[in-house]
Parts: structure tokens; C-alpha cells; sequence
């Protein structure tokens, strides 16, 4: 990965004069357009940095986001679509509702349509049609949970759908989703390219596992773990209500563990966490299983929190499924923990009493919290001013705490992991006192 | 059942001034004792009281809960033991609060001792001892779910059980659990009847699935249907946020489906409730998946509420197996419902999205919400009152919202059901809109 | 008062075939129409009940509600009107929600006119205009407080009223409201016998204070002190956070304290409950100073909750009182407690730290909790078989557990209190250790 | 402010290994420990770098805050006390917990002192003793709001405070407080400084406005915003309940917005924010009485949400009054604005209704949620972490994103507030769609 390549796609030189009334000069106290060579370091600790030059040049940074003094649409003549895609997260229709709002009351867009279904509503032989979006039908979905444009998995022709986006004139596709949905953004992006279609494609990273790399984190997250918070003492209680009680609580995270981590730390009755990024095993001195053995003889109840992608390497790695969006389906690791404590225990009869809990679709379903709300406001505010600059190919995020842009592929060639040598794992594992060897 | 038998058990004559400073005038202000033959009706509706005589001495009545004038029991020469059996229920250790503290405060029993994990606790072979309880210890415990005792399923010996009381000169034991824990708590009152020691036995009824025979309802249920709200908002989420997309929400509910359509009626977005009392088809003309299908075409979404104990009669009846309380475990028909609708959708070539949730766990550890915790409290209360008063085998419940005696074995003869031709299941089709017969 | 009166007006003889697919007998597992004859017993103590002879005509009792076999109005003929009075209460929207979809779906009504901002909307001159109420339209309501149509406070002329009812055709009235709404509704009505006019008039008794006469509860009520809960809590969290931290919470309770007394006794931390149906001193040995000076120095914190009608006989009724910034204080409870506490304990040297708490308005426009949302469903309903059947002036209500009707001057005579002498205040005084004489 | 001054205080070169099971080489899967010359960049923006020679000597840094190879304490002869000071704030408790579980675990200190109602328990004369803080006393408190420890206003002798210090023994002082606390530590870190005793004094800054200068965000603040979202929907119902309604809530933040702004873009329902960082007129044409009735004119209601640190400029300045901690108390804006709303609809004969809600006291009691309650968990480590190695007079806190020291003298000089020319506030004024000039 090179900084330099961190440019931002463009579908020409903008020329219009923003509607927005702004400034450009610091000190009159109006917020001042953003400058294009505006950009944010990426790596801000002091001894990484001395190995560049004085300009900076070489150290990684990327765009920074806002309001451009030139703009690249005519609002009256702009037609907006908004798709959702892939699996629920709470802030969607924050999202929504942001695109539209800052679209109708600040450039003047009048035509926004919300493509239903995800990638399927773009193609007509589902026949799924618009849905004209207006601040009137969107003021309120803040509330809800889940995605009023409703949402589906997997691909779809590329050129079918530029052929929908070509056909009913649109010249920003606002895409929310996750590395699937971004993937599909950037080849539409591209196919726009060949076809010289004015349409800017913005992506909108969508993950509540908060795996987007290089972004601080992902709209729903924080969410997301709010609402394990209670349920992992929900947990505690099931545990504490048995004699040897074990609750095993499985939450999301497909390929890295932020959520449950975040959980573990938020709510400190959690005695194990189980991530994909950490490698255990189940038997032997250094097992799982010996660890909860000792945890309960000194205690008598153990909470195991897990991550849904932890612990693959022990199905039988016969075959690999995946989902329409090309997901690895993983096994459920919470059920074959729940049946491999059983049996151990009652090899060694040693009786004890597991409950399984399982509440993703709670989670994920459930509306954005105070300060997910906020994000997602903002990060639609900035996905709108990138648009109307005529960028595209993009994502909006936050790094160190600043809005700026990335390029859809840098975002989606990895995966943001937890680094096990990094002080946030220390903190997860300080916290539950993990007593097991990883 | 006869209104004649609901005589309430004694130990003997009340002797000892109650030291509660209550009245036994009307007018003064001051909170009455009650008298032993205060009795509340049963059936008030006057069509049916017709064929009583005035003296209502035929019709049935339960014996009003309160304090008396007369106790039982010397407080300073009291001990008491609280003991919690089954499955969670939100509002456990509000009652063991109130007991602790209306033994504490208003009679001055200083001694009470919490047995650990249910009726295991009674028996020294498990070796759990027992716990102090004193105002200091319980203050916060109303804060949590669970219970702070422990708990354990399943019958112990009686007589063993009975032998720790003996030993420990217990004078008064609350057993908190449903239908097994009070018919052990009958056992172990008989028990003692015959070896004819001074100790009470209380039964404080806790079915989460509120279906204890003759009461009006049972503490938690209340609590379990505010929390399975949200959690059916969430399932619709999930529903409408793919296209022709089902979610089911499993809820408790063995043999009754009072939190099922509960929580149905108080979050309208539910389209099917399936509870135990009723029978139902999948297939053909009047079945569920035809239902659901035109429910579908209709509304490119559906929610369906599952109590635990509905369409049992769909499984293969090869052999029933129970849990260490006795009752039916049954087959899990969430998870057959969410495998046969998809097998018939991907046979008629309907593609539809299934999301199953089970948030039992989640439910039943919650703290009790402040109804239950108002009704926790006071059956606390009523409960010791009638214990000081040296009555036993008894459980204190509400009736016609007032507090009463029965006689444990009048609500364990029978389990609680909702009535299809009442006017509460109607009310459910009402707001359901159910489509298919039963 | 005598039961001989319970009789509901009526506009005549019903004799369209109701449309409802109901049954006459019993056993056929389908809900039965309700007979006019079906009453429920208000007193069901026994030994008050000895008095009355077997055929109970003279023991008070009510009109059961519940859907009739021959109803008043053709459906596709008939014209509704909703209107909402006064201040706002949990479960208005729901109870609006009830209404719409039973008259829609149930009976087939397709014209529902919503009264907006109080009996304003029934007034020409206010120029509000009716809001078109359907299905569509009602189906999220319930997931927001307040109420959809707006309120107002006050009377309006009644010839006025009757006017716009005759002039839009409207069949029935459904005026959810307090004491002074269903005053209102009354003289409505008597007007429309008058007019002979085909309107039924129908009271859905809304007081947040659970003060209405004969009735179980009201709704919104056991939401209030739901959300009234967790605020005692914090007021214990500032109280205990400081050295002698006494907090004082204002909750809401005109005439009577139902809901600072189940607030209290849902969150066991409180010492001090105020209500108005009890007569307290400040000053002297049996004043509340004295005794929370008492707490003070036993426990270092105290916890007061008040009723906003609490203490009305301590103001002086002459001198008005300003607060710092020079505005007039009306007679609020809270700040002449927190005032003459201060005073009080710097007059005898004692350091104290008081915080007041006022959660009115946050807790009367939040949405219904889910018993609450239940109840004001099956409230609608009932309401809505009364409507239909042409029955007028009249409440629909709970009486021991079952609906029923009542004409609307029987339960706006006399308002419900805490029976100072009852079991449920007594339950009160227990749980807080109230210690000082009331 | 010169980044050159960054440099945070010692007691004297550590020398003790660490008792941390630790590395110091990469790519082991083993965190390292932090190097002493590991630093945090302050301003990230290239632009604004390049200025900065390549070693970036020049740009100002924070010492990066962890676990040190080498520290200043023998755990087992050290004793360490917390005290908390100031007003009440969401995560106090989970700052002591974190505390006490990574002394205790992490280092093996077996000594903590729980200091009693701030620094007051510093001052013999108060009798307050202290509190013995172990795990097991500490395990749940953070579930619960408030402080455990209590808390007072207000300064105290630091030559007595430092007297008590040594004749304790205690070798580190936790501070949990806010600018007054913080400029207290510093002083007492002085006096200990000149006594030559070894104690670290270390601050964990609290303060709910979020206005602590030069980091990222305090504890507490995050949960504060996140209780009045939904307060401010229930405003907004009272707002739309009414013709005209108008509804108020005022927020904390007596220098700066950071929660009204945060909790006005969390709930968009907003359509004035009012902050002590601007300036405003309530007359005249731009004032806010003109905007509002423009705003109600339009849509019939309108909410306001003021931080108490608005609008002062509207009070006659006369006299300023302090609180025991030296905050000018402001006088109350809320109150002030709601009478001259009235006052000026009265006038100009526009009838509306002003709903007034204060929900401080509710906000800075409640428990910490799932974010703050991470960050919580961290900053009480990274503390201990510093104290260990023998820091003093340093704050823990976070920089764009990372966990830093900073010299308390650094974060007291001068407070934190919204940037009025920056993106935040813009997005802030582009949700709430601000009518009126400021």
C-alpha cells in the first residue's frame, strides 16, 4: 500500500459555485470550504514519522473531506439514488435520512430515489421500482431500526445495472454496505468510466463487525455493542443461577472480533473472549477446556464471550459455504462450543449447566445509539459534499478522528483485524483475566 | 375443585401479639389486621353468582393475604430459610428482598438463611451451605436479574430435605419456584406435618410463563413481555429489511401462551402467533405456509411469534423426554418452523428470507421491570405475614387484584391456559389479523 | 352512589347483524358475542357481600363490554371522529391505533375524521381542519409518545361542537381525555339527545394520576412509574454522592399519589413519600424536617418523593414567592420542600446538599410500555364494539379485571385515592421505613 | 503552548522490572512495553506540518501513555488512594473499578484507599475516614451511577491534604475531577514535591461538558448525550402535543456546547441549539423571538435546546455568583428563556405553549454506557500504568485516538469549546437547519 495512491477519483473539474454559503478565509466564524490538498496523516506517532522527509510527501495520508467551493453537478438538473445493501446494522437509515436531508436543504437536489432490495432493485427484471425519496418520507426513520429501502445479498450484472443508472439519468449512486456492496460500487464505478456517463459512485462503508481497514471505525459498531452490553450480564446471571453455570454469549465478527472484544471490556463479568484473530485450542494443558475446568472450580460460573468467525481451524475443513454475497459461511462456533463443553464435562464429570445465547439479529436490527446517530449524520453530510464535487469511486470515514476520503479499492483489499500485540487486545485481556494460553 | 377444600393449612392457634402497630378499627387511619374469615370471590360475574345462595357460602372464595393480629412465632426465636428453584424469572431477588426485609424490619427475625441452588441446598451432600441474609446484603440485589441464591432443577429426598430443617431448626421455609418446586414444598410440608416440627412452608409461585392455576398473574411474566417487545420491533426490522423476508420469534411459553400473544398484542407488527393451547396444520388449504405465502404476496413480509410449546403434535412422536424438573422438554419448534417454511418456499420456487430469534435466555435473566417490581415486593411482604401467622403450605398470588392463601396443591392440579373462545385471544386474532384457521 | 343507575345510554334499539364472525355458544372454541345481561361484580369481598340477597340486584355492578350480536350503526354509512384532550399520558397513540384498525378491519368503518389539538378541532374558528385517519396511516404510532392529533386544555362550547358533529355527519365521538374532557363528552352528549342526532359519545378515561373513580387503573399510568423508576435511582445516586445528599423527586399526582407511591415501591430507595391524600408538619417533633434530620445522621443520605399535589396546606395562601431570577413560583412542592430544607438545616448548622428533580414532561410523553400497550389496545376495541352497538356517554374501563362500561358522570363524581388505611399503602410505608408520623 | 513544555514529571528513575508479562520485540504476539520516547502528534493536518523540520521536534507530541519495563513502586509496599471530586458523571465508578482491578491484579498492590466525599476526606476534621477498596468490593459498581465513594465541591488546606498523604503512607493519588480537582493535584503534587515524600498524583479528568483542552473527549460525556436523545423526543412530543408548543431542554456545558450540540444532532428534531461558544440576540430582527415565531408561523411547534452556559450575556450582569468549587454559577437560561417566550407571544397576541425540561441531574447519575464504559476501563489502566512508573502531575487522556500523558498544567490553562468556524458545529447548523443569525 503506497500513499501515493491515495487520489481520489474524479468525474472531471468542477465548475459550478457551491450553493452552500461559506468562507474562505479563517477568523470571520463561517465554516470555510475544504481545500483540496487538505489531507490527514495516517500515522501520527512521532518515531514512525522521522523516516520522512520534512514535506511529508511520503507519509500516508488521505483527502480530507467537506464542502468544496466548486462543485461539479447543477443541483436542479441532479438526480440522486441511495441503495442499502448486504446485512442489517444500525445507523442505515441515519445514513438515509442524512443523504437526503443534506441533498434537498443544502445543494437543492430535488430528485432522490431510493433503489429498494439492494443491487436487485437496480436491475428491472425483479421489478422492484424506485422509491422517490422526500424530506417529508425520511424525517422520522431516524427511529427505526433496519433499512426502509430493504436490502439483499450478492452480485449483479454490472452493466445491467449502469444500464438502470444510464437509463433514469442518475449522477450520484450513494452505496451503503460492505466489502461486497463496495467491490460492486467500484465496478459500477468503473463500467461508468468506459460508458462516459456522468454519475459519481460514493461508498458509504457499512460494517458492524468494524472491519474496514484503514478507517477508525464503521457506523454501527458502537451500536452494536451497546446492546451486547446488557445481554452479556443477562449472561452473568444465567451463569451465577446454576451451580457450575457456563453462558457461552456468540457475537458478531466474521473475520475479526471488535465487537465481542468491545462487549467483554464494556460489561467486566466475561471471562473469556474468543476472537478469529487468536488461534486456541479446545484440549490439552493449554485448552479451553481445562482453562473453564479451573475457572469453575475456583468460581463455580464462567461467561465465554465469541466472536462468530473464532475458532474455524476446529471444524473438519470439508467443505466451505457462502453466502449470496460471497461470505464464508462459518459453522456456528457457539454451538460446537456449547456441545464440547458438555461433553468434556461430563467425561470428567465434573456436571455443570451451559446456556447458549445468540443474539445477533437483535443487535444488528436495532436503531443507532446517540453517538452512532451523530456519525452517521455526518458521515452522510460528507458523502453528499464529496458527491456534489463530482468525486467518485470513494468512501467517506473518519481517520484519527477526521472525515476524509479513500479510494474504494484501498478499503477493500483487507481486512481491519485486532492487533494482538496491540494495547486494546491487552486492555480485553487485562480486563477478563483470560486464564488460558492463545 | 370445590370451594370448601381452599382451607388454608396451620401449625397451630396464633398466640403472640403480632408487633406490627396496626388497627382493628375503620376510620383511624391506621392499616387493619385482617381478619381470618375476609375471603375474596373467584367467578364475579354476576350471571353466575345467580345460583348461590346470599351467603355466597357455595360460591368460591379464597381467604385474604395479610398481616394478623395474632402471630405464630416468637421473631427472636425465629429462624427462616429462602430457597429459590427452576429457570430464571425477572423479579427473583425482589422477593427475597421483601422477605429479608419485612422479616428484618416489621417482625425482627434476625435470623434467615438463603439456601443455595434450590433444593440441592438442602441436601448436605452437595455441600453448599448456606448464605446470611441480612438488609445489608439484600439492599442492591432488587438491581439484578437472576437470583442470588442459585437455583437447580429437579426433585431431591424429602425426608433428607427435611432432616436440614430439622437440624438447623428452620421455622419457616419460602420456596420460590413453579409447578415441581410446590409440589416438593407440599411433600416437604407433609413431611413435616407428620414429624411435627414448627416450620411453615410458603410457596411464592414463579412461572415466567405465567400459567399457575386460579391467580391472576405470575411474577416476571409481566417483565418478560416488556422485554420481548423491542425484541419482536427488531424481528420485524429483519422482515422488512429483505424482500418476501420472515422473521420468527420464539418466545417461552411450555404449555401456555400468555407471553407469545402478549407480546404480540403489545408490539402490533406481528402477523402469526402460534401458542401451545392452539392446534394448527402446516399444510394444505387451512395451514400455516399457504397462510403465509398469500400473507407474502400481499406484504413482501411476515412476523411470526412462536411460543416454545405450539405444534408439538408436528414432531414424530417417537419418545418425549424431560428436563430434571420433570416437565416436557420440547422439540424446538422454532427451528422446525424456520426448516419447513423454507423447504416449502424453495419448493413452490418463492424465494424468501427466514430469520429466527430466540431470546429466551435474554428474557428470563432480566431484571423485573417496575410493575413486577411493585408486585415482587408486595407478594414478599403478604407472603410473610401469613408464614408469622403460622400458616403452611400455602401460596400467596393475586386474585381479582386482590391478595390471597391457596392451598399449594389447589394450583399445582392444574396448569393456567389461555381460553380460544375468550375474549383476551380475541383480541389477539383481533390485532393479528390472523389468516389462517385453527 | 347506587348501582341501580350503572345503566349505559343508548341511541336505540341495535338491529343490524353485527359483521363479526362470532358465536353464540360455548365450547365451539370461537369468542362469544357478549349479552346485555353479562355484569361484573364491583365489591368481591364476601363478607360485604352477605349483605346483598342471592339474585344480587342490589350488589353494585357493571355492564360487561365486549363486541354484541346486533349493533347500532351500518358500517359503511357511519362517520368517526377521534379527539384528544388535556395533557399528555403513555398509550395515546396506541389507544388511537386501537381505534382506527378495529373500526377499519373489524367492522369495516371507512371514515375516521382525527380532531386535532383538543375540542379546538371541534371549533370553526381555530381553522384546524380534521386529519384523515387510516390504516396507513395509524400503523407506526404506537412507537411514539405523545399523542398524533395534538391537545389543548379547556372547554369549548358545546352547541358549537354538536354543530361541526352534525354538520360532518359524525356517528360517534371517541374523546380520549381526563376529568374535564369526559365532562365535556357528557355534555356532548346530552346535547346530541337533545338534537336527536345519531352520535354515540365515548369516553377512553386518560389520567397519568390513576385517578379515576371505579375503575382498576388508567392507562399510561403503570408507564409512568416505569420511567419514573430508574429517575429514583439517580436521585439515590445524588443523594449518596454527596455528604448528607438528600434529593427530592416531583413526580406527578394532582388529587392523588399513585404514582409516587408505585415509583417508590418499585425502586426501594426511597425514605420519604409525600402524597396529597395524606396530611404532613414540616416543623415540630412529628415534621418531616425533624425526621430527615433523623436519616441524616443515621444514614448520611436521604431520598424524598413527592407528589406534585403533596403538601398543599404549607403554602402560605397570601405572600407569593420568586426564585432567583425574580419569577413568580407557582405552588410547586418540590421547591418549598428544597427551600425549607435548606433553610431548616442551615439554620441548626447541619451541611446538606439538595437536589431537585422534576421529570414531568419526560415521563408523560414517552410511549407506552408493553402491558400499557396492551391495555390501551384492547381498551380501543372495547370502546369500539360500545361505539358500534350505540351506546353513548359512557367509559370503557377495567373492573376487577374486566371490561366493562360505565357512564361517564359516575366516574367523573369523585376522584380514586390511596385508601391511607389500605393494604397497598400500607405496603408503602413498610418498604420505605417511613419514620416520621403523617 | 509550547509542545516542548510536554513533558510530564517523575518522582525519580524507575527501577524496578515490571511485573508485567511483557515484550519488547515485535511480531511475537506479545504486547511491548511503551517506550519512553514513543509520542502522540497533536495536530495531524499535512498542511499545517510541513512547516515542522523532518524530525518533528518541533510539532507538538504527548507522551504516549502504557505499561513501562521498568517502574518506580514496589507493588507490595505501596498504597495507593482515589478520590473523586466535583459534580457527578456518567463512568466514575468504572474509572475506580479499573483502578482497583489493575492495581490489585495487573501489579499486585494490596493497599487501596477509598478517600470519602472528595478532597474533603483529606481533612482530618470531617471524620470521614476512609474505605478499604478490594475486588471484591468493587466488582459490580459499575452498574451503578454516581460515585461510591462520594464527592464534595470545593477546595481544601493543601498542606492538610498533603499532612494526611504522609501520615497514610499513600504513594499515589488518583484524582477523578475536573478543572478545580485537576489544578488541586497540581498543587498538592507541588507541596509533595517540596517534601521530598514519594507519591504520584495523577488526574483522570471528568467533566461532562467535555471540555477538557487538548484531548479527545472526557468520560461521561458520550453516556450524557446519549440519555438526553431520547428526552429530546420526548420534548419533541410535547412540542407537537400543543398548538404552537414550544419545548426547552437545557443541557450542561457551562463553557462549551459539546452536549447540546452532540444530543441536538443525535435526535434531529432540533431547531435551535443555543451554546455559550456563541453569541445571540433574543430581540429585534435576527434575534431568536423573531425566528421562533417564524419557525411556529410554518410548522405549529419548535424545539429548543440551550446549554446552561448560554445566553449569560442576556442576564443583567450585576454580580457573578460562584459555587464551592469557584464554576460561576450561571443563572438559569432556561427559565430566562422561557419567560421571555411567553412574554413575547403575549404581546404580539400569538397564543403558544412552552413546555420547560431540565434533565441534568438525570443525565449526570446514570451509569455509564458500553463506549464510555470501555474508555473508562482504558484511562483507569493507562493511569496506573503511569503511576506505577513513578509519573506524577499528569492526566491520562486520549489524542486523536491514543492514549496520552499530559502535565495537569497543560489541560487546566485553558478550556476546550466547539470551534464555531469548524466542520462540527457546520454539521450541527445543517442538521437543525438553524433559522436565525448568531
Amino acid at each position: 500500500m503506497n500513499h501515493k495512491n491515495f487520489k481520489i477519483h474524479s468525474l472531471g473539474t468542477p465548475t459550478v459555485q457551491s450553493p452552500l454559503q461559506l468562507s474562505k478565509t479563517k477568523g470571520d466564524g463561517v465554516f470555510n470550504f475544504i481545500s483540496e490538498d487538505d489531507r490527514v496523516l495516517h500515522d501520527i506517532s512521532t518515531s514512525n514519522l522521522k523516516e520522512y522527509s520534512s514535506d511529508h510527501i511520503e507519509a500516508m495520508s488521505m483527502e480530507k473531506a467537506g464542502p468544496r467551493e466548486k462543485v461539479f453537478f447543477e443541483a436542479k438538473e441532479t438526480t440522486a439514488g441511495i441503495v442499502t445493501c448486504g446485512g442489517l446494522s444500525p445507523g442505515i437509515n441515519n445514513v438515509i435520512r442524512g443523504i437526503v436531508m443534506s441533498l434537498h436543504y443544502f445543494y437543492g437536489v430535488q430528485k432522490i430515489l431510493g433503489v429498494p432490495y439492494g443491487y436487485e432493485g437496480l436491475i428491472p427484471k425483479y421489478g422492484h421500482g424506485f422509491i422517490k425519496l422526500t424530506p417529508e418520507h425520511v424525517k422520522n426513520i431516524h427511529e427505526f431500526g433496519g433499512t426502509i429501502l430493504g436490502s439483499s445479498r450478492g452480485a449483479q450484472s454490472v452493466p445491467d445495472m449502469v444500464d438502470t443508472i444510464e437509463k433514469n439519468k442518475i449522477n450520484m449512486l450513494f452505496t451503503i454496505g460492505g466489502d461486497g456492496t463496495l467491490k460492486g460500487a467500484d465496478a459500477i464505478g468503473e463500467e461508468i468510466r468506459k460508458r462516459n456517463i456522468n454519475c459519481a459512485v460514493i461508498g458509504i462503508p457499512k460494517t458492524i463487525d468494524n472491519d474496514i481497514n484503514l478507517i477508525d471505525k464503521s457506523f454501527g459498531f458502537e451500536t452494536a455493542f451497546d446492546i451486547a452490553n446488557p445481554i452479556i450480564k443477562d449472561a452473568h446471571n444465567e451463569a451465577t443461577g446454576a451451580y457450575n453455570g457456563v453462558a457461552i454469549v456468540k457475537l458478531m465478527g466474521r473475520d475479526s472480533g471488535f465487537i465481542a472484544a468491545s462487549a467483554a471490556l464494556s460489561m467486566p463479568v466475561v471471562n473469556f473472549v474468543l476472537i478469529p484473530e487468536m488461534s486456541f485450542e479446545l484440549e490439552g494443558e493449554n485448552g479451553l477446556l481445562e482453562a473453564l475446568k479451573n475457572r469453575l472450580l475456583q468460581k463455580k460460573h464462567a461467561v465465554i464471550v465469541v466472536a462468530e468467525g473464532a475458532g474455524q481451524h476446529l471444524f473438519n475443513a470439508t467443505e466451505q459455504q457462502k453466502d449470496a454475497s460471497g461470505n464464508v459461511l462459518h459453522k456456528d462456533i457457539g454451538i460446537l462450543l456449547k456441545n464440547k463443553i458438555n461433553e468434556y464435562f461430563k467425561t470428567i464429570q465434573h456436571p455443570i449447566t451451559v446456556k447458549y445465547i445468540d443474539p445477533s439479529y437483535i443487535i444488528r436490527s436495532a436503531p443507532a445509539n446517540a453517538n452512532d446517530s451523530v456519525f452517521c449524520t455526518r458521515l452522510a453530510h460528507f458523502a453528499v459534499h464529496g458527491a456534489m464535487a463530482g468525486k467518485t469511486r470513494f468512501v467517506v470515514g473518519m481517520l484519527n478522528g477526521k472525515f476524509v476520503h479513500i479510494p474504494i479499492n484501498e478499503v477493500t483489499n483487507k481486512r481491519k483485524k485486532i492487533d494482538l500485540e496491540g494495547d486494546f487486545w491487552y486492555s480485553v485481556r487485562e480486563s477478563t483475566g483470560q486464564l488460558f494460553k492463545i
